[in-house]
Formats: C-alpha cells, structure tokens, sequence
C-alpha cells in the first residue's frame, strides 16, 4: 500500500513509523517546513515534499496529521485524489473531506510524543467513512494496525475529545500542580511516580466514581482547611484546591 | 516481631497482610466497631478487640492507622506501653504520639482499596521518628515490604499529602468528569482506558511539565470554544474546564 503522509507533527510521525512496520509504503511526506519534512522522511525513507503540487496523485492512502485549521485548507488545495483520504483530528468535522471521492477519519484516541515510542496495540482508532466501501477499508489498515478499532461518527468522536482533555491534558496539569507543591519544598517528583502509576491502574477495571478517595469525599473538612493554609501565597492553587473539591463533593 | 494492629480500613488491612506475608506476628487488631474488628482479624489470624483496655501491652509495634481525628483520642487511652508505637497519617504531626517511649510515622505515600491488591515494591514509605534508634528500626521494617524509603519530617510530610491531592484524588476526579462526559452521550469509559495510562506512562521518566499536551497549552482557543459549548447545560464542568484551561496557560 503506498501512502502520502501530510505533517510532520507527532501523530504524523508515530503512524508513519506504525505503517511502515506493518509492510505500507510511505513514498512521500509533506510538511509546510523543509526541515521537518526532511526529519520524517529521513527517517522512514520516503520523499520530502513541502509543496502540496508535488504530492503524488497514485498512492492509496493520503494521511491528513497537521493542525485541526489547516486541514480544510489543505483539502482545497489538494485535488485530483482517488486513492482514500483521512484526517486524524478529534475535534473536526468528516465534511471537511467531503469534496474527495473516498474519504474518512482515523482519529487515535491517545497521547503521542515524539521522545517516546508508541505501541498501537494500546492505540483506540476512531473511525468514520464517508461510505461503508471506505469503512471496511478502513477497518482493514486499522485492523493490521493491532489496537482496539471503534465506528464512531464526527459528533461523538468531538465528545471524545473533550472526555480526553478532562482524562490526559488536565490530569497532566493535575501531575504539574502536584509538582509545583513539591518544588516549593525541595521535595523529588518521583516520591510522587508510584502514586501516579496506581491511580491510573485502580480504573482500569473499576470505574473512577468507585475508587475516589482523598479528604473532599470523606468530607474531611479539618483537612482541607490545612491545605488551603498551606498553599497560602498560590492563590491559583488554593482556587484549583477549592473548586475541585467542591466538584468532588457535588459528584459524591 | 509481635503486631498489634490498631485500625481495620484500607491502610490497616493491607499493612497487615504485608507484614504478616513478611513473617510478623499480628496479633490484635482493633476496631471501634467489633465486626470490622472481626473481619480483618480473621483475614490474618489475629485477635479482635474492640476495647482498648484488652490491647496486648507486650508487642513490638503499635501501628496506629485510624482517621486522623482518632489518633490523639487513641493515643490519650492507649497508655503504658514501651514498644514501637507508630501512626500512617500523611497529615498528622509526629508530636500526636510523643507521650509514648518510643514513636514514630510510618506514612505510605499511595491509594490502597479494599478491593485491590497492592504491591508493597511500589509503595514509597516515608519514615520520621522520635530517636535515632526508632528511626533505626523503621528503616529495618520498611526494608522488608521492599519499596522505597524516605526520611521525612512532619512539615515536609504534609507539603507530600498536599500534592498527593493533586496527583491522585484530583486526578481520578479528572477521570470521573471524562466519564461524565462521555456516559451522557452513551460513550464506554472503556475507550478512555489506554489515554489514561499512557498519560501516567509518560511522566514516570520525564517532568509532567515536559509532556503537557492539549488545546490550552498550544493556545488553540478555536477548540477550547468548541468545547465550552459542547459542555453548555453543565455549568459546573465549563467552570473547571476554563479554570485549568486558564492555569495551564499561566503554567507555560
């Protein structure tokens, strides 16, 4: 199968290193910068491209990875497609591909970095078709791909995005405040790392609202008193500290 | 090395059936209440007791894991003993106990539920003590359950429990809300699951600071207007959803 990944950015890069292993042909890679587009096909040897007039018209498969905004622009300026076109993107529409033959969306419901290896066994693939002939397509690359597949449509796949922001952005903030706490008292992170590990393993078979403990829950007000003391000179933490545990105890 | 147990919930049971796995003799448990007494004691083989005139006078080690509001009640009876008498409270002072011979905190920096198992490798014990020789023989028994261990006077213990807050139980609220999120339109938290590891995954070898990702860090006010309006009929999520949204980008 040959493929034209378009970006160069994180998801860009981990698909086309997961494509590439799986047998796919990455021929080319365009990127709106030179330079990254040299680093990713350096890297799975396939052809730098930074201008979208010399994509090649022929491959079976066209990657969209690039910002969410740019999408729509780069689907008016790309024409002339039959092979399958895909964007990647939580947040947008499939009607932005509307205007190709045979398109659809391959949203990964994951966090990608570009330091650090993904394995797509543990990769949810969101897919959307705009036809059941692209599905099963679809479904195919995504199977060879090896992580749980979902159908999911532009609607839902946005509400996914949003649960993912709460689950992954704003627990990594939660991982930055608790550091933020630590720093102050010259106290390591990693006394933090196996706490961490083991509040995200306790939902794995259980549901969050089963497993929340901490002072707001048990209404341990004395407690919360002390922290709020503590944090005394953050102003932004004692809020975040406040609200949260307020949340908490509306949910309970 | 004779145990008395003084406590039957989360903390209690589970340093129980470590210590007992490591070969110490619990002998009593306490409980105010005479079934949670019972039920832990017959977990391990010991003695219910729920009056604390009945507690054995001759043991080694008195762990005293109880609500925090208990422990000063519970040391004001619990009189006349000369061995180890220690609490597990991350925000109860080491001073609670100074009325005995030889005390000290044994605080393990990590969530226990009754329903889960727990590898005692992968929770950091943070010790203080009322003597060099106390300190001695904390290190020694926290040796044996195998994880890491730290010194770590009351102050900075409570500075610890104060981001556990942060890291843990306003983490898996962040959990809760994804769910939230997702269950009103029929969404299986299921699909959330890899995202939540790979997010905890990712700051066990780098600064969480180092891996933020998301709409607020990259300042894409396109996506988070998006989402404010897919979370319009929940005032109390667009509320934290801006509040953190705010925060991080005050962080960066």
């Amino acid at each position: 199968m040959k493929v034209v990944c378009i970006g160069s950015g994180n998801v860009a890069t981990h698909f086309c290193v997961a494509l590439k292993a799986k047998g796919a042909d990455v021929i080319q890679v365009w990127s709106k910068s030179d330079e990254n587009a040299a680093v990713l096909a350096r890297l799975i040897g396939a052809q730098p491209v930074s201008d979208l007039a010399l994509i090649d018209k022929t491959a079976a498969l066209y990657l969209i990875a690039v910002k969410d905004d740019a999408i729509a622009e780069i689907s008016a300026v790309l024409k002339g497609i039959s092979g399958l076109v895909v964007h990647t993107s939580g947040a947008t529409d499939i009607s932005v591909l509307s205007g190709y033959e045979n398109y659809g969306v391959f949203y990964p419901l994951q966090t990608f970095s570009k330091s650090r290896g993904i394995d797509f066994n543990k990769v949810p693939l969101c897919l959307e078709a705009g036809s059941e002939q692209v599905m099963k397509r679809l479904k195919e690359i995504a199977g060879k791909l090896g992580g749980p597949v979902y159908e999911v449509d532009s609607r839902k796949r946005k509400i996914l995005h949003l649960s993912a922001v709460f689950a992954c952005n704003f627990v990594n903030h939660m991982y930055v405040l608790g550091n933020v706490v630590l720093n102050e008292h010259r106290l390591d992170f990693e006394m933090l790392r196996p706490l961490i590990m083991e509040t995200a393993e306790k939902v794995q078979a259980d549901l969050p609202v089963n497993v929340q403990t901490g002072p707001a829950v048990r209404h341990d007000e004395q407690t919360e008193l002390k922290h709020l003391q503590l944090l005394t000179g953050a102003p932004q933490l004692q809020e975040i500290y406040q609200t949260l545990s307020n949340s908490i105890k509306k949910t309970h």
